[in-house]
């Protein structure tokens, strides 16, 4: 019996449950049931426990333990991947869920690190100024959410489709209950219990329930969210749920889709991108035997394209071997049960009404090392619409069948694809720039990913049907309307924006930045000598003033060999509409700049990394005097270093107090 | 009769319509009937002909429209002032609303100008390289849906609930179509009027229904918007049509809510906060009669200050003339009918079940120059909640009516805050950072919006119940769980992001922007020499190289005075851990790039008005030689100026290749 992780403790349910079976021999691997489980116990250990302690810890630190928690993972792959092969799955079908799986949180952990900051508010945009002196400024903000996350997942990605979904959350400071599809929940409850036993993550940020979560919306509200992987029935049956209508819940869906795959109008038979077509097409039929939510089930290619590329596809699913997942040489497993291969021969006898098969038998399969009626095998099965079909934008035959459909025109292309209603994943394989283009945006608004792919970009292409941890996966319409992934975007997802109005003081002392106008605090120290932990937010130093003279601008153009007119030449610059005569280098003024605030000395301040937003406001001209004003911005500690980034203002003002250069200093200062 | 404008042409309902009454008088003022609009035409025209003419414009064109429509309806304001009287609105209200709305428009306009290209399509985020060689990336982009945005809309901003709604949308590339409350249909009539006479607006980028939207929502799919203002019971009947559960249409709410101003436990009575607070409610109470999405329904007060709290507030709503919203000295006018005076006051008997009235009389109120029958006159009343009550978190009077609620400390505050289940806007009234701090990171996740307001920034302040153009407004949960407006923010929604996988040619191509990694394109001209019209994306300059000698870094610290130990004390820099030796400054590494990149005789280019994004990848030391590439990124022509901007691309790299700095230059080049 399967178990369930709930309020720190495992559950197991009393009664028989229902059994799972292996895909391939139909033995029982294990039974399911969550009878008896508390899912208001569960919710409210997540919200009193996981919560806090997750929120009390910063978003680096988070990201750090689920760094440590996928290093963890990588050491218990064989387990993971003899669970896996009973799912139907082949070696390489588990490595894009397993490594992929684990592979998606180091890049959701490595993101956390490096593009939020060490901190629990994320700033969104710059200040806004809301009146003429100043005195009322507008900052967004996201605040992390004192909810939970649920999630619900589909049969298919075990691993990866729990760790896509919990990474962000838990990045965000949100404890996640995870809910598997029954049918592989043994594949998840595996890797739960070695994430538990580890101790890694905090005490009720992770909760497994495995088995019906009938009633587990009812406990969640206008803090909580739930992520739904799956059909798009079960999507509006969750969309109609009380706690959804009403209750505020944020419900986001990714569901599968009719995902197609066009061949340009440029490439001919002798293009290497044909070859790069066909092959996409057959990995996406036949990688997890087809059930893959962004699988290519559409194939469009330009009319008089079709039968080559029907005989080449062919071709190369002849060559597929079906049979026991675990055997030498098998290419593609067994469907995830017998009931998913019924469903998938049901909608190939639809996609009939108007298409004809062009490979395949959807009752027949030859098979290696198992037996073709206990196990849920199947053959690839193409098929051919005839034109003006509709069933095969429509049917989806979640399985490895996908439709041969001819299209005139780039045009033709757009509207056919459209007639999918959105999807997670398309993609176009042409070698011209203009037809890319056309149709890229064309199909844009009908999908969360677009693949393009030629020879030059194949040897590193990820291919049409994987999401990418850095991306974003989702798409508009009948894929669902949700966005996962997309590195720190998914985890603000699972944050709250809101507006933050108020004076620069205000607003520093809320985001722990420090924000344009708010007081500075000249310390008798010059902030140069203060080390991390002695610099707070505000710290400044006000320079002395430095004059720049006719000879200066005129030795750094000859120095720098930077001789444009309008440092040089003063008639010439006179014309110049902006500078009506002779101006300082911008450059010469943030280098004089740099002169007026650095403090010479070794000290705590290693080095200057980078330069952000630097503007040159008012020009300055010979004879003008500069001062600088350097203030602490914001302070990043490293967790893995003994320095960490401190970001300063610098504003330069010349003898009239106007602004004459605004921007950011990036520096690594030790520690200690 | 009030008429529709669809398919390009005024249409009126041939049957006798309803009637919609003055607030003040009970006159007709019109009748309104959509009866025979034939609302399936209406949206294909939009996506047929308003759509393809709106996305044939870029968002800069889209923007220099939208505020020519601002301006022209500021030329009509006494009319629009003359019609919003009749709805019971002040000339105060009728500012809000006329003033408010044409002002979003502006704003909008010019955040659309500013802060996005003078193109089709919108990057997100840096390109995400996916591959070690870097020949596949990934780039997210945001496209303009084929689609149709329709906004719904409450009667009590007639004007501001259409302008900011349609500004975001039409410069996103959607078209309109604008569906006011029956109560105030007669104001947004007026405006659209104006509109389409002016011409100002592309043909099917704006229409008008006036009446019943009874199975427009039928029309809609994938690519359509719904952008609902209104109750929450009315939000959750749309979340459960067809459409929108199984059709993909994106539905947008925002719903009044129970918002709340919280005054901080810091604020004694001689502190200027407390008026503010006093003030802030009253405002909130009164304009608009209470009638608006964000008033304060709410008042919280630490127990101490809660007799002193409504002692003030009712000396001041004791102040409030109500009456004729035309006439001298009245500050309030009417609710918008008597049915809507009759659910505020079903509303506040039952918000006596925990709570008693300290002042007013929802039954009695004098007027002033107006019969208090006939008009749906109301005397604002504050009550105050009895210890433990729930009403006041859960039922809303739409009128001018607020309850005081009392908490111990700052977690009770936020607790019973958090009770509201989601609001559009908060206040904080406090001069205490840690205050305001401590409430505001414990309300942020429960709002859209929130104020916090002190003595620094009254004088500058919008006030809680504003929403701003520039700022996010929507909320969770109850709130609805939209966000409109926010600048760009609002316009990305309107837009389907996607991620877009390829060569860096490709994307190149495909964005119309130069992506790291694409060709360049090296021609005879420098492009210096090149007019904004003859530059094209992917023009590039490869320069000579320069050596940097030890003395050019001695001489550049003595000059600049930037002695920083690490460019002139040898055996300091080499205890340096970053860099072990001397290095050339970043700024003279900067200035020195500059030298070689740039052609110093007058033509196009006019100035470097900044750089982003500046890194120093690598140490410069003494006898490297450097070298840079200058590529055009962006080319942006500037819709009102004889310029425009350009971004490059430059690279520094060392004699061995590698980059020592990126960054991105930035200038004005002349379009001639």
């Amino acid at each position: 019996m399967l178990e369930s992780y709930a309020c720190g403790t495992w559950f197991s349910a009393s009664d028989e449950g229902e059994p799972l079976l292996d895909a391939t021999t139909g033995e029982e691997v294990a039974r399911i049931s969550a009878t008896g489980l508390d899912l208001a116990a569960m919710t409210a250990h997540a919200r009193e426990v996981g919560g806090p302690a997750l929120r009390s810890l910063t978003f680096h630190e988070r990201s750090a333990a689920l760094k440590a928690m996928a290093k963890m993972l990588g050491e218990h792959k064989d387990e993971l991947y003899a669970l896996s092969a009973r799912t139907g799955a082949t070696a390489r079908d588990s490595m894009v869920d397993i490594d992929g799986g684990i592979g998606t949180v180091f890049s959701m952990a490595s993101k956390g690190t490096r593009e939020l900051p060490n901190d629990v508010v994320v700033l969104d945009g710059q200040p806004e100024r809301l009146g003429r002196e100043g005195t009322f400024l507008g900052q967004h903000l996201y605040t992390s959410r004192p909810g939970v996350a649920v999630q619900i997942n589909a049969f298919n990605f075990p691993v990866w489709g729990m760790l896509e979904k919990l990474a962000p959350a838990f990045i965000a400071g949100l404890p996640t209950i995870v809910k598997p599809a029954s049918q592989t929940a043994y594949v998840t409850e595996a890797v739960v219990r070695r994430i538990i036993e580890s101790d890694l993550l905090p005490e009720g940020s992770l909760q497994l329930l495995c088995g019906s979560p009938a009633g587990l919306l009812d406990e969640l509200g206008a803090q909580d969210s739930v992520a739904f992987t799956g059909s798009a029935a079960t999507a509006a049956h969750l969309r109609q749920h009380p706690s959804v209508l009403h209750g505020g819940v944020r419900l986001g869906v990714e569901a599968d889709s009719l995902n197609c795959s066009i061949l340009g109008t440029d490439v001919g038979v002798d293009d290497p991108e044909l070859e790069l077509f066909v092959k996409g097409v057959v990995t996406e039929m036949t990688v997890k035997a087809g059930q893959k939510c962004t699988a290519i089930r559409r194939v469009l290619v330009p009319e008089p394209m079709a039968d080559v590329v029907v005989e080449a596809i062919s071709q190369r699913l002849a060559k597929i071997t079906v049979g026991n997942p675990t055997s030498d040489g098998v290419r593609m497993g067994a469907l995830a049960s017998l009931a998913q291969r019924d469903e998938v021969r049901k909608a190939v006898q639809a996609l009939r009404a108007s298409a004809e098969i062009v490979f395949g038998n959807p009752d027949v399969v030859d098979v290696v090392d198992a037996d073709a009626e206990t196990g849920a095998f199947m053959s690839p099965v193409l098929l051919r619409a005839h034109p003006g079909a509709s069933e095969p934008h429509d049917i989806e035959p979640f399985g490895p069948v996908a439709t041969v459909i001819t299209y005139t025109d780039l045009d033709d292309a757009v509207r056919l694809a459209a007639r999918g209603q959105g999807s997670l994943a398309g993609s176009i394989v042409s070698h011209d720039p203009a037809v890319a283009r056309a149709l890229t945006l064309g199909l844009a608004p009908w999908h969360g990913r677009l693949l393009v792919l030629d020879r030059t970009s194949a040897a590193e292409s990820t291919g049409h049907g994987s999401p990418l941890p850095v991306l974003v996966h989702g798409g508009p319409g009948r894929a669902g309307g949700g966005e996962e992934l997309g590195g720190v975007r998914a985890v603000l997802h699972h944050m709250q924006r809101s507006a933050i109005q108020g004076s620069p003081d205000m607003l520093s002392a809320i985001s722990g930045q420090w924000i344009t106008g708010s007081a500075r605090t000249e310390t008798p120290v010059h902030p140069f000598r203060k080390s991390l932990a002695e610099l707070a937010v505000g710290d400044t130093i006000s320079t002395s003033t430095r004059t720049v003279t006719l000879a200066d601008i005129e030795h750094f153009a000859e120095f720098t060999g930077d001789t444009f007119y309008a440092h040089t030449d003063e008639a010439a610059a006179q014309k110049n509409p902006l500078f009506g005569g002779i101006v300082a280098h911008g450059y010469l003024v943030v280098s004089l700049a740099a002169g007026l605030f650095v403090d010479p000395d070794p000290g705590p301040v290693l080095a200057n990394f980078g330069v952000d937003r630097l503007r040159f406001l008012t020009p300055v001209k010979a004879g003008d005097t500069i001062q600088v004003t350097l203030t602490v911005k914001q302070i990043t500690p490293r967790t893995n270093a003994d320095y960490g980034e401190v970001r300063w203002d610098a504003t330069v003002v010349n003898g009239s107090g106007e602004p004459v250069a605004t921007y950011d200093v990036l520096t690594l200062v030790a520690k200690q």
